[in-house]
């Protein structure tokens, strides 16, 4: 058997000088069996005629899938490729190395099974349809990736069709991560939540979930601003935007972000482009600022520093980075060990809770959240999920 | 975090005497990350923002998703547990251990990924809908235990929609492992196959597929029954039936299967059902009785052995086991190591005489086909395949 034909490419290449691409030379992910075989023994237990007495029992006791089958502690990453990381719409075949990285995050961080599933429709009907047909092969559906306002409609209708966990990771582990972060920030600065005044820059996928988490937690103002601006009362908006309008910006503020920014304790950015410095000098003193876009921040990190008592942004090259592999591998793990059949919000509040809690007394301006690699953030947001779950219920 | 939740299982439980549950216990997969993150820049490189470079490429260059990406080296197994070993339609949920079981031997026998998709449908429409909609995350789709007739169409439909390879293993798979054991037991009773009359006991997917391969292959002679007799020019039938009335039974056999296996050189039953020993009594001196009913062979082999100078069964306790796996894995192995972007009947033909050349000099009427086990199998049907789809030209 000849090996894997990508890695006998020779390495000097026009890829070689960058390791991002060694690292994905053949791909990043391997479905193996837990158990070898090794004699007809094991070929007659794993397959047939074995496998047969398996599969009777589960047609007659359907709950035995359970136990006898991988699917329940399998996630899908299910992605289209309209919206990846900055990239835009790039479809699925360029998707796939993000989905393949998160499948790998899924396995080191929470030892949970995931596949990569990228699809060859943007069409919401299609889209639901191919997810609610695979889903009897997975336990968990982690949405990536998917451009809004189509990822919201998605989300909902495959969580009112399907009876495991559906979570669009690119809304809601962003959320859990930031609240988790700016109830850190918060204790850093000695506010309480429902103080502070945030401006939430973006109303796409990230800047909805994140708005609503923060209200959850009890942030007393925001105000979400679009690429027209802040959404107000006065503007003709529909479906999420609507739903923003009604929800926030209490004060009635109508201009642009950067007018709403005088005076705010928090700029949340999650919608690319550029803030001027004048803008962050116009904030509140002892100010928070969380600027997202990736690989290039809305606010420039040492800029934001000369005003702001705490600095965010989605880098791993710089301190205090938001990075929702701090949430979804350690919240599926915990909604699957405990059976749960849907994602409630308060199972998004309990693991952003348990993620601040992680950095504990070692709480600094430049220790807001833990490290990515800190193997203790999945195993504590799983046992916070969980245990939420049983609570409420929400189990199998 | 905690273990696997279903391996904490009490193991004096009601399943405890059967040690197929053991084996299927918390599933048989596992994905993992061919590469392990212990550093923040082994997580940039995997994830963001490394994965953004190799996207970038891959959205400019598409191609290069072949190199850079998974998918290539991956077989989705797709099931919509219609027509399960000898279960019948016992759902996606029962059928999954048995997907499950053909992907341990994708990963044991040809160091595939493979991934068990079972499907929530059984609509011709939506299972080839969703085929197509996740097929840029694979680089082959075996299709698998889905009743005739509709599996005849929808491997046509994905054949024709799709450039990655597409095989209903029922059908195929076992078409080319009953050839390599026909032209070995030909060999043994030292007849040519295209002197042979054949009675094939079976017009589902593998009596349909196993009659087009052994007619390809050149046998002379082939009557098929299904539960009404034998196929003929009288029979009111339609579809893939009406093809076996115009390409079968040269000698205008009109009654029962018994009846036409009064001087046969060879039964081939795929039908499940009891064959009575007179009839089998009523067969050509050195004839043979491939009986693949699993786990009752219609003809009892003890019983066939009377008369037969080759029995074959589809059981692995018995010699001359023919058991799909001695194809699949290594067929699917040497159409991605190749980059075929479909699967040719020339393929299929180049597999079975691969099978079939295993045995060489160690040839006897209870040594037609090679151990299940036998790792040279799919390294042979792999290098076959793979030199076959290059030699057709139909690769990347």
């Amino acid at each position: 058997m000849s090996g894997n034909p990508a890695s006998e490419q020779p390495v000097t290449d026009r890829f070689a000088d960058d390791p991002a691409f060694a690292v994905h030379e053949g791909g990043k992910l391997s479905v193996s069996a837990v158990r070898s075989i090794d004699s007809i023994a094991d070929l007659a237990l794993t397959y047939t005629p074995g496998v047969a007495r398996v599969s009777s029992a589960i047609a007659a006791e359907p709950e035995l899938a359970h136990r006898f089958t991988w699917a329940p502690r399998v996630v899908a990453v299910v992605s289209d490729g309209t919206a990846v990381l900055g990239l835009g719409d790039i479809g699925p075949a360029a998707a796939l190395p993000v989905m393949e990285g998160k499948a790998c995050l899924f396995s080191e961080f929470a030892g949970l099974s995931s596949v990569p599933i990228v699809l060859s429709t943007t069409d919401v009907d299609e889209i639901v349809a191919t997810v609610k047909a695979i889903a009897p092969s997975f336990g968990g559906i982690n949405l990536e990736d998917i451009s809004a306002p189509r990822c919201f409609e998605i989300e909902d209708r495959l969580r009112a069709q399907l009876d495991i966990p559906v979570m669009h990771d690119d809304q809601h582990g962003t959320a859990i991560v930031v609240l988790a972060a700016l109830r850190n920030a918060a204790k850093v600065v000695g506010r309480e939540l429902g103080d502070l005044r945030v401006v939430v820059s973006g109303a796409g996928a990230a800047g909805v979930a994140c708005t609503k988490i923060l209200l959850e937690a009890g942030v007393g103002d925001i105000s979400v601003a679009d690429s027209q601006g802040i959404l107000h009362a006065g503007r003709e908006v529909s479906g999420t935007k609507q739903w923003l309008v009604e929800n926030t910006n209490t004060q009635g503020f109508a201009g642009s972000m950067t007018s709403a920014l005088e005076g705010a304790d928090v700029y949340l950015g999650v919608s690319g482009g550029s803030v001027p410095e004048s803008a962050i000098a116009s904030m509140a003193e002892n100010c928070i600022v969380f600027s997202l876009a990736n690989p290039i921040p809305e606010v420039d990190p040492e800029m934001a520093a000369r005003y702001a008592a705490v600095v965010a942004t989605g880098r791993s090259d710089l301190a205090n980075q938001i990075n929702n592999v701090l949430a979804f591998p350690g919240f599926f793990r915990g909604a699957i060990d405990a059976g749960a059949t849907s994602i409630t919000e308060e199972m998004k509040l309990a693991a952003a809770t348990a993620i601040a809690d992680v950095v504990g007394d070692d709480l600094r301006p430049d220790y807001i959240v833990p490290s990515p690699l800190d193997r203790r953030v999945a195993t504590a947001v799983a046992e916070a999920v969980a245990a939420c779950a049983r609570e409420q219920g929400v189990t199998r």
